[in-house]
């Protein structure tokens, strides 16, 4: 049963690493990280019907529990390598695992990630991802370091995952209209190029996964600042703004999860030379406010009020 | 919710380590292999019901799961490090977290082992920990590497902590005669000194996790080669023999898992200077048969018949 799953991940991403001394089939595996780096370690769990709806495909599970890992090492601005996987499921559905294995594979492959380790158990569907990349000592990006005026930057587009969930939520998942707000939930991107883009440029880093204002609460809590937001600036995409009013749209831009863009600071002398080099890699990031001097997160709206934030993102044990 | 059983662990585990660049409170952890030394990294989950009984004490719980892996680490002859752990319980109840993190913090301390990142997830109850520790470049020891004519060895006593869970389902936890084994299944202690010890004069090595037979045919199928086992020789506690007969205590002892001990394989010329360094460890390590030429994992009866062996080991997948 293990070693189906395990193996058929494997069948799918063998590629010879240089630095994986010994994979999978020992007590453990042997690994060597290259020298002048740092590894860059990170765990997150999908449990299914908190994480994802019931009734997700299994590659998009495989897919995403890659995905949310992989979107923290973006965050540090570090190279993906190495992955553990632990899965626990409710009985041996060849199927299911071979869904699985393909949509992890899918998302592992173009960053020659190479699956070490892993274990399968028996129970209620969870799905816990260990992530390993490098990054130059020194070098990596953090959520500490936003200074005082340094403006506040998004890649992509906010809202469009917590859209997509509202929408498989009320059966919509039909509608060829939704296909790709449901495709932000279900196959985000982590945003690795872009988070090694930024390590020369950025001064503070986070992905957004618990929603804006709770990560964007992160970088101004590390900094000991606070950040103005335009809500006018938060960048919408055209399909959340087909099915969803400009309320409920910014609600979601503001408050929901599940993105896996990079928010992230920069000096304004920085900010040209930031956005080039981002188009580039064909990733587009929007100026969505600034870094100032106090605590916390204000939004503004598009007349100068302030807006209130009831909902500062995702608390899974909150009622 | 996930910061409280985090920061309970690390206000229990505390400790300065220089390989710990940047711990955790960010998107992953930075850390630094020390220049010679290759990566051991297993994972390993436990899920309710199935790896413990319901019922087992948080305490246990949260000791078992750090001690399965650092088992891994001890086969490998590895130096615990750094752990992840990704905890997935059904309600946020404050005893429960601090229990865990005592236990966990417990088999820690002893370690210097630094928690490096964690998600905390609602759902069944279920915990996987993601262990890294240290080995010399080369130096590791794997499941390959019998000869034939080497001797099959085994530290500590088998059996016990299956026999503690049969004790646990039938009703048996409270009678002080069932204390031991009960611990044997709750606590079990990883083999580090021992894996350590090991590095210079063990072929192959691997833990008993799933049990002798099947464990040590996973020695013998790395290796090409067969094991012999007398079953006269198996290492069996008086707190096992107590309670159960000759038979069912050996059956135990073949393909009860849990135990956590290390079987090993030695070459005749190295087994007193092997038993020495162990004894010196306060180790015992008992010599239980022999590796042959062929396959597979044969036993032999007091009076030298061959045993039929029924169960090799642990599927959590079987009925």
């Amino acid at each position: 049963m293990e070693f189906s799953l395990i193996d058929r991940i494997r069948e799918r991403t063998a590629q010879a690493r240089d630095d994986v001394r010994l994979g999978i089939g020992d007590d453990a595996a042997l690994l060597a990280v290259p020298a002048g780096q740092e590894l860059a370690v990170a765990i997150d769990t999908l449990v299914e019907g908190v994480h994802f709806p019931r009734g997700t495909a299994a590659a998009d599970i495989g897919w995403k529990a890659l995905a949310v890992n992989l979107s923290d090492l973006a965050a540090m601005g570090a190279t993906p390598a190495w992955a553990l996987l632990a899965l626990t499921l409710p009985n041996a559905d060849a199927d299911f695992i071979d869904g699985l294995a393909t949509g992890f594979a899918q998302l592992a492959q173009p960053y020659r990630l190479a699956l070490v380790g892993g274990d399968t158990t028996r129970g209620a569907l969870t799905i816990s991802v260990a992530v390993h990349g490098f990054v130059p000592a020194g070098k990596a990006l953090t959520r500490t370091g936003a200074q005082v005026g340094d403006l506040v930057m998004v890649t992509g587009t906010l809202g469009d995952a917590a859209a997509g969930l509202r929408l498989v939520q009320q059966g919509g998942q039909d509608d060829p209209r939704s296909a790709w707000l449901i495709e932000r939930l279900n196959r985000p991107v982590p945003r690795i190029a872009a988070g090694l883009a930024l390590r020369d440029c950025a001064s503070a880093c986070i992905d957004v996964s618990d929603g804006l204002l709770a990560d964007l609460g992160h970088i101004c809590a590390a900094g000991a600042v606070g950040a103005q937001i335009d809500a006018s600036l938060l960048p919408r995409s055209s399909a959340l703004l087909d099915w969803f009013d400009d309320d409920a749209s910014l609600d979601f831009a503001l408050s929901g999860g599940d993105d896996y863009e990079l928010c992230f600071t920069v000096s304004p002398q920085k900010l040209a030379a930031t956005q080039a080099e981002l188009a580039r890699l064909g990733c587009g990031a929007t100026r969505i406010g600034r870094i100032v001097a106090g605590e916390g997160v204000c939004v503004r709206d598009r007349d100068g009020r302030q807006r209130a934030t009831a909902r500062p993102g995702w608390d899974h044990f909150a009622a």
